[in-house]
């Protein structure tokens, strides 16, 4: 082989053993539960500073909310209220449908009315999820904001800060989020329902494809909805596989990735590092709160926009070689 | 440019901008200084967590070692103690000496004659310094270890683990610790004196040179020193620079490493995160205890191995160009 070509391989072999390092080293080949909230320090060192996802049970039975929030109660106490609301024809909000980026619509309706769609979803057109994120809770819920608490108290005094937004989710089960990462550490509590996450850890980056996508929204249009680009917002990458199912001909490198599958019960919380990658779906009706608390941009987060480099130099020199 | 060309070109653009990165996002520009010691959790996230260095000043005013550790008390208390002391021509032991990598003579000695050697060192042949590490606090100084405390109580509580080991350092001015890392988390006591260290961070790797050495050791032969290969060890891998004087024009990139400095005094804490390069110097007879704690081979530890491979990499590749 050429200088060249083993300058290639040689990268290409080290992206494999990052990844199967870190397995060795730190991952977990399940997402491990604990059964009662951790101490913030045992938090912050065990979960936090490395990176690892955690489930953690009995953490919420406190809440109020966990035994009010039925439908009936939502109706009479936020029935009038005004919630923003995502609406697709296919559950895919934010992902990839006919080679685009396309967004969801985004409709205005009282709750009461959300609540009779979810009850009755085959009387309606489109699929329904309340995902609007940016602190939405405290924005759109402030009658039921009582029921939960403001912040996870103990993840406050890990993080040393409190959460940057609290944000309220309930929707459809045929609603997908497709899968992405955030900058955020993430506390993700269950409500009513379940939800079912596959997480990929970010030192599988190098396995994640993207694509640079149109960026498009769905519009409802007499009988049917249209994806109409939205000339507004500039091409967007974003992940190009389904983790549902891949297309591993186009993206055979998908398939080294770990992919950690769990589900979050009613009553239990997630802690969803930041920059895992992740994909959700969910119980139908299932209600959930979750807290996103600032990452530290730290020696972690040069190490994997460094990873992220070397991900592309590799992507490059594979289409060149 | 080639394509190949381009390639390399890249590896080596991604570990500048790594390092460039890393001080825009975290590293700090001197070493910071809290005045006294800092809570467990906050200890960890700020410090340990982002592999961040710290000085810490006041949290040694409750050890006896700091009014009691004179040269009479030593004598009195441990004179009859045999220690094992380091002792080499130039100062420099574990370092590279003439192309090799030489370990010092080592010896066994009364302390008192340790003593009265730190009190006039013109009279005797070489420079000796008690620094053998591997816990030789608990060993060899059984006698005075209740003049400090076990570990330090709030790093033991962050670390979540008691230290590994405990050392001691007492030696001559003309002593240096070359340039090397620990796999390990240190806090590191100065009880009389001062240490200066030169500190490089993790993320600059790729900017310290190694070469392989023959190993060898110093030993007294009638009025000189000489330098004898040491057949049972294999050849060692180290830095080949020395930060007080480096050879730029064989090592340029060296220039490219982050240098913090930081003097540690008498009742002060260096806490020296793991995988940092450090070299030390020190004034006259200083006397050190250190906590080595255990690392946590995590997300960070996989980072930097990363780092390693890419490192080598580019450098094969700027060889071969």
């Amino acid at each position: 082989m050429s200088f060249c070509g083993e300058t290639i391989d040689s990268i290409d072999q080290a992206l494999d053993h990052l990844s199967s390092e870190a397995r060795e080293l730190y991952l977990d080949t399940t997402v491990p539960v604990l059964d009662e909230p951790p101490l913030p320090l045992s938090f912050y060192r065990d979960h936090v500073s490395p990176n690892k996802p955690v489930l953690i049970r009995n953490g919420l039975q406190h809440w109020s909310a966990l035994t009010k929030w039925t439908p009936d109660y939502l109706r009479e106490k936020i029935g009038e209220c005004t919630v923003t609301v995502a609406v697709t024809p296919n559950g895919y909000a934010d992902a990839i449908t006919e080679g685009k980026f396309v967004m969801p619509e985004e409709r205005q309706m009282m709750m009461s009315e959300f609540l009779n769609i979810m009850e009755n979803p085959d009387q309606y057109k489109g699929i329904f999820y309340i995902q609007k994120q940016n602190s939405n809770f405290t924005d759109e819920f402030k009658e039921i904001i009582g029921d939960v608490e403001p912040d996870i108290p103990w993840g406050t005094e890990a993080f040393g800060s409190h959460p940057d937004a609290v944000n309220f989710w309930m929707g459809d089960m045929r609603a997908v989020t497709s899968m992405h990462k955030d900058h955020y550490e993430n506390l993700y509590c269950v409500v009513r329902g379940w939800k079912k996450f596959i997480l990929i850890p970010p030192t599988d980056a190098a396995f994640v494809p993207y694509e640079t996508y149109q960026a498009a929204k769905f519009r409802e249009k007499g009988e049917n909805f249209i994806i109409e680009d939205d000339m507004e917002t500039c091409k967007v990458p974003w992940i190009a596989v389904n983790p549902l199912n891949p297309d591993l001909e186009k993206y055979p490198e998908f398939e080294k990735a770990l992919r950690l599958e769990v589900t979050v019960k009613e009553g239990e919380i997630l802690f969803l590092p930041s920059l895992w990658y992740h994909h959700v779906q969910q119980s139908h009706g299932c209600i959930a709160v979750n807290y996103w608390y600032d990452m530290q941009y730290d020696i972690k987060y040069n190490y994997y926009n460094f990873l992220q480099s070397m991900s592309n130099i590799n992507k490059r020199s594979l289409v060149n070689l």
